[in-house]
């Protein structure tokens, strides 16, 4: 167990068996076959020559498989990644100079670096801050870019952009040169795919076939609209009219290569390489985890650290570049049925045997057909019911999710994705900065106490009791200080102010300043400041401090046992007072309390 | 009281009497002959005519006077806006040029603008995310950098730099040219003002003077020091032997000037314009908080907003640049007694004055005697007592508070300040991002519920009850859900979870999901979940989500509900089950509960 937790592929690798093999197997070819034009189309995005794109994709693999633990995820270049690298490395090298491709390594070398950091640091729980709404409403926005940024392969035209008005307006301004023979090969092929992914399967099933025959067939539709096209383009020599393909890939396996270390060059390039870390782990983890709450599985985010930073560390001496667990490969991989990282494994043996012999079998293949493979794959992610759901729920999780969403596809996935955690972060410490304060009063004939305002309780108008709901630290800490002395200017009665603490879970430093200066003002108006059902952390640590030894009050275990004292003690006074009985007329004795009834307002 | 609030002014100056006006009047004489060459030289460092920073000085104070809050904060121009000023300004227009004084007052106006607009929004609760460790921590460590800052001037040596090493570093550089006859006027008139400070009032009450006598002789301490350094430089020519002096300052009264509008400008300064309102409205409001918190008085942080923007709105249309309340002159202003903001508009009227007319008075006030009373006056506000009470109290406030000393030390108090506000709320993100969860159980005799672990409670081995100590949110949603999973592991005889709610003050959407597949989970085997103790707030939101009817159990008002019911039923059902009695051993009847006393760990 142990050895799993550091090495993840004994978790799976031991009971692997054939089911998962064939699966595995299946997936991986489609990948591979995905794969081979798609790294081609991101290295030069990057700037750098094509064979970087298929390098960056063999040996990252397979040290992801070995340390990674996502069962799906499929790392390699990705499209935001190969754009950041293009924009810093743009800034310290010319392109198509040896310094430019040194320094591509070296960026790959320190996102490598900080990630294995992070990871052994175990920051992973980092993650958590991408809220369900967030991570949603991304995935639904990027399914929305990466579909809209396909188009133009589709159409046979070309077009640019980072964000959906970008790229619709640049597919708009290139409508006059669109490709209509790839366009049919294209839409064609969407559309058999939307017709194997959607309605295939029931057909099979009511033709009699098996579950199992009919899912296999199903699963088999990309691989079979791959090679339709590319006969197609072959037997009627459709390239020469105007539909682009794969063409030749050079030929040859990852060199061995080592980034440059010169301190300047590792300075220019350490924030850059920090954003792509950041925004890398953020996609990748986001995919894994999507993907792997699909099937019920898990994902370690601190363990995805060490998986991606070996993974980049294995880009920078392979040739490759920055990478990351892939949007559009892993739902392609999962998607082809890939149960364990050893798809990834077949892929990347695969992509080596594709770089060094294989190349020529995909020279036909048209690109709006794999245009066509990923828009399928992506658009079963878009889904606009959790801003639906949310709003129902919580205007603070819609107002996350519908932001992540518009600045995802307005100003790009980078700032989409910060934003989104930034503005949950934000809401957050927004909703605990005025805390729900209720004031109780006892159930009759029970021990619990309840809202005055929801519940028919017992109230004493000496004992003001409030419940404070939420922790109590420096953003919110002089909300409850307010509170209390707006109360003390209306309740002239008042002998006794009880703060229940059931729901205080922490008390910072701020708010025990808030605290002290409470009771030194309650003392000096002579009202005991008392607590009741104060918890054991809590406690803990209001004793290291002055507070309770100069607690104008006492501490109650319970607040059954502040009311029974308090309540009791405020009668006995109360009669011994000049104006005792001004009040007697709202209140009547039930055995030792003063009780009144509060009305449910 | 409405009027008031739009106008702070009304606030004080109805009462405004004869003891406040001596006090203010006397603060501003002080404050003013403090301003002169401060203003000039902090017009210098941001690259403008010296003349800009008197200006600077005039309107805003006044636009402050009428619409600040804080009684004792002093607008105008401070060190580190002065050097923002310059790094923005210096991107866009050239130094000594027109453009440059035009761009400046342009960054005044945005500034001016964001803060107007931060201040109608609201948003002034944005000061609260300053915890009381930081703001101590950050005075502490500014007080530091301006005492650094001011020694130049007592040795007669010059010196730059924004952080402590760079200053003390620039000082031991130049320490050869030390002028002694500097080192004397600046060491004893800061020896004076400690000795006026510490020694002088009680020296004063044993030789009989009275309490108000006493004060104001020790008040009147700057201004002896200021008198008698400036006749000593006069006198004996020491201007002549090195000792620097204010020298001749331009006459005349505040121009009337107009900021650029263009588009392209506008925008090259936006994103400065915004740290810069930042940056001066934390100072300023952390200032203002610490000066009203030592005469128990308050500050609206909304309506500063307004204050501030309006001086510095002011400032772009009367010759001056971006402005803010200032550490240095507000601690002086208050140190020398300032009761109202009236202080601040005597201070303008003296300053125009000044500017017109009495400049040549302070000729030969020497500048050692000037940052002798800087340097007396911050130093009172240094105060590392905050370091050993939060180690003492929490160590996340502890490392809050240090950090923010270092930061800003090391790296200046834009950074520090910055950092350690993002540090308070990570620490608190992260203590929330792993909840506190207690298996609790009943105190004999009570309807309390406490931790099993901390006191002697009954349990019952069929019903968990587990006490939640945290809101449930996306960054601690899903431990919870691993937490009750191990649980399940361990507990086969387990036949309801209860989740006590008491200290859950928020279920945000990603918790609900949670939540919905840990119940989902527990029905598949057979175990069910029940809440109670739900507060009104969470209840309400939960049921506009499908949770609460599809809840395999129930939700009690209270645990002791839950408990009478839960553990009723687990007895009778044990005993029709096979294995009924195995836990026999452990628990006995007692009334219609099972009882399993935990023993106190």
């Amino acid at each position: 167990m142990q050895a799993a937790r550091f090495l993840p592929i004994l978790s799976w690798a031991r009971s692997y068996g054939r089911g998962e093999l064939s699966s595995d197997l299946m997936a991986a070819v489609i990948v591979t076959i995905m794969l081979i034009p798609q790294s081609l189309a991101y290295a030069l995005l990057a700037g750098l020559p094509p064979e970087a794109g298929l390098y960056a994709s063999i040996a990252p693999i397979l040290l992801y498989a070995i340390l990674g633990t996502s069962r799906a995820l499929a790392v390699g270049p990705v499209a935001v990644v190969s754009l950041l690298t293009a924009s810093a490395v743009g800034q310290v090298a010319e392109q198509g100079t040896a310094g430019y491709a040194v320094a591509a390594l070296t960026l790959a070398f320190i996102s490598g670096g900080f990630l294995l950091l992070l990871g052994v640091l175990r920051l992973g729980f980092l993650a958590n801050f991408l809220s369900h709404p967030v991570i949603a409403g991304f995935i639904t926005a990027s399914g929305i870019l990466i579909a809209a940024s396909q188009l133009k392969h589709v159409l046979g035209i070309s077009a640019h952009g980072h964000t959906l008005l970008e790229i619709l307006g640049s597919l708009a301004s290139h409508l006059n040169a669109v490709n209509w023979i790839t366009v049919i090969i294209g839409g064609s092929a969407a559309a058999f795919l939307f017709w194997v992914r959607r309605g295939l399967k029931p057909a099979l099933l009511r033709l009699g076939a098996s579950e199992g025959v009919a899912d296999v067939l199903t699963k088999a539709g990309p691989i079979a609209v791959v090679t339709a096209s590319t006969a197609a383009v072959w037997a009627m020599d459709l390239a020469d009219r105007g539909v682009k393909i794969v063409g030749e890939v050079p030929q040859s396996l990852p060199p061995l290569t080592m980034p440059g270390l010169a301190p300047e060059l590792l300075e220019a390039l350490l924030v850059p390489a920090i954003l792509i870390s950041v925004i890398g782990f953020v996609e990748s983890v986001s995919v894994a985890q999507t993907l792997a709450a699909k099937k019920r599985q898990r994902i370690d985010p601190d363990q995805e650290l060490i998986g991606l930073g070996a993974a980049n560390i294995g880009a920078a001496f392979t040739g490759g570049y920055p990478v990351t667990g892939g949007f559009a490969r892993s739902v392609v991989n999962f998607d082809a049925g890939a149960e364990t990282p050893a798809a990834g494994a077949f892929t990347a043996i695969g992509l080596a045997i594709a770089a060094l012999a294989l190349t020529p079998l995909v020279y036909f293949l048209p690109n709006a057909t794999l245009a066509a493979t990923i828009i399928v794959a992506v658009m079963s992610l878009v889904d606009f019911s959790i801003l639906r759901k949310t709003w129902a729920y919580s205007r603070a999780d819609f107002i996350a999710v519908a932001a992540t969403i518009l600045l995802t596809l307005g100003l790009g996935v980078e700032i989409g994705v910060a934003s989104g955690v930034a503005i949950s972060v934000l809401l957050h410490l927004y909703k605990t900065s005025s805390p729900h304060v209720a004031e109780v009063g006892r159930v009759p004939g029970t021990e619990h106490f309840r809202n005055t305002l929801r519940h028919k309780v017992e109230t004493d108008p000496s004992v003001l009791t409030l419940r404070v709901d939420e922790s109590l630290y420096f953003v919110n800490a002089r909300v409850l200080e307010e509170l209390i002395y707006n109360r003390i200017a209306n309740g002239s009665k008042l002998k006794h102010i009880v703060l229940m603490f059931s729901a205080v879970n922490e008390v910072d430093y701020s708010a025990l300043e808030c605290l002290e200066a409470i009771n030194h003002r309650l003392k000096a108006l002579g009202i005991g400041l008392h607590l009741s059902e104060v918890k054991g952390p809590v406690m803990d640590r209001l004793k290291r401090s002055h507070f309770i030894e100069n607690l104008n009050g006492q501490v109650f275990l319970s607040q059954q046992n502040a009311w029974v004292t308090l309540s009791t003690q405020s009668v006995v006074s109360d009669a011994n007072r000049d104006h005792a009985g001004e009040d007697g007329v709202e209140s009547a004795t039930s055995g030792n309390t003063a009780v009144a009834v509060a009305h449910h307002r």
